[in-house]
């Protein structure tokens, strides 16, 4: 099989785009953000230009939101990741709501949110890693199964990948983890 | 809008799912991981369980390979997620291939292989992050586009959602990132 080599390229996608957001010095701010992951399971990581105005509100409460919008969505969560709240005004762009930390504001029209606490920081030399484990989570009903749970189809995240600049819609979900691979067993 | 409370659940999900080589003991071991992320441009982390054999072999080495599977691969993939490297020899799964590190075994079968170089741990009650640095990347030709550039598309990876236990497919790319938003500017 002919394989190529890109150099070192990075290619962990497609991530989910979310908007995370913090209170900087008292104004609820929203940032983009799809460099994101999971560390243990209740516990979730953004990376972070350390140029992002929303960082210091983070250092400062030591909590933040992390809010998923559906596709229908687009345009706002681009634009958030657009222009800096050093200079645009982004509270207004949303509902905005606080729950249990009273610090981390969430934005109703997004389905899911999630308020985090900041628990751990990694530090890289353009970015940095704030760990945050999620203490309340909210959602639409619309997004919700018969079962009362979060339903990813009805859900429509916006999925991300780099180097096309790229946003996609998530396709159907065609198979059972831990278990599809039994029969290899 | 009705939001319901879900308590502290995170729904930071689909993320794409990878088999993780590490050499334990001089053996190449495979397993599946998706809870991972991305810290800065050129590094990935892992969420990994302490219980996992694989992780011996990523402190020994400090190298590691992310091998990103496609679709027709979920009953392997699936499968080096239900069996441990204690007890199962997962080495003759795959043709093994080691790029630059030499200590990173690679699966010739993922069509997108990474060798990356362990640049930071974070401990977690449960789990151990490693965040690796990607040194060289591979690729197969069958899913770059004509300018050589990867098509997710065309890698068709296996995205991954926890509370149902579910491996989706990519939907179709529907918007262009730091674009579709400048309309609102």
């Amino acid at each position: 099989m002919a394989k190529r080599e890109l150099g070192a390229r990075n290619c962990l996608y497609p991530l989910p785009t979310v908007l995370v957001g913090a209170l900087v010095k008292g104004r609820p701010n929203f940032i983009t953000i799809a460099h994101v992951g999971i560390m243990d399971l209740q516990t979730v990581s953004l990376g972070m230009n350390k140029t992002h105005f929303t960082k210091a509100g983070i250092f400062e409460n030591r909590t933040f939101s992390v809010n998923i919008p559906s596709q229908d969505m687009v345009e706002k969560t681009d634009y958030c990741g657009l222009v800096s709240g050093k200079t645009v005004d982004k509270s207004k762009l949303f509902k905005v709501f606080f729950g249990k930390l009273q610090t981390a504001p969430m934005i109703e029209e997004c389905p899911v949110n999630m308020e985090c606490r900041l628990v751990k920081t990694a530090d890289f030399p353009a970015h940095d890693i704030f760990m945050g484990e999620v203490v309340a989570t909210y959602c639409d009903e619309s997004v919700l199964d018969d079962e009362g749970r979060l339903d990813y189809a009805r859900l429509r995240p916006i999925l991300f990948t780099m180097h096309d600049a790229g946003y996609w819609r998530l396709g159907e979900r065609f198979a059972d983890a831990w278990s599809v691979g039994k029969g290899l067993k």
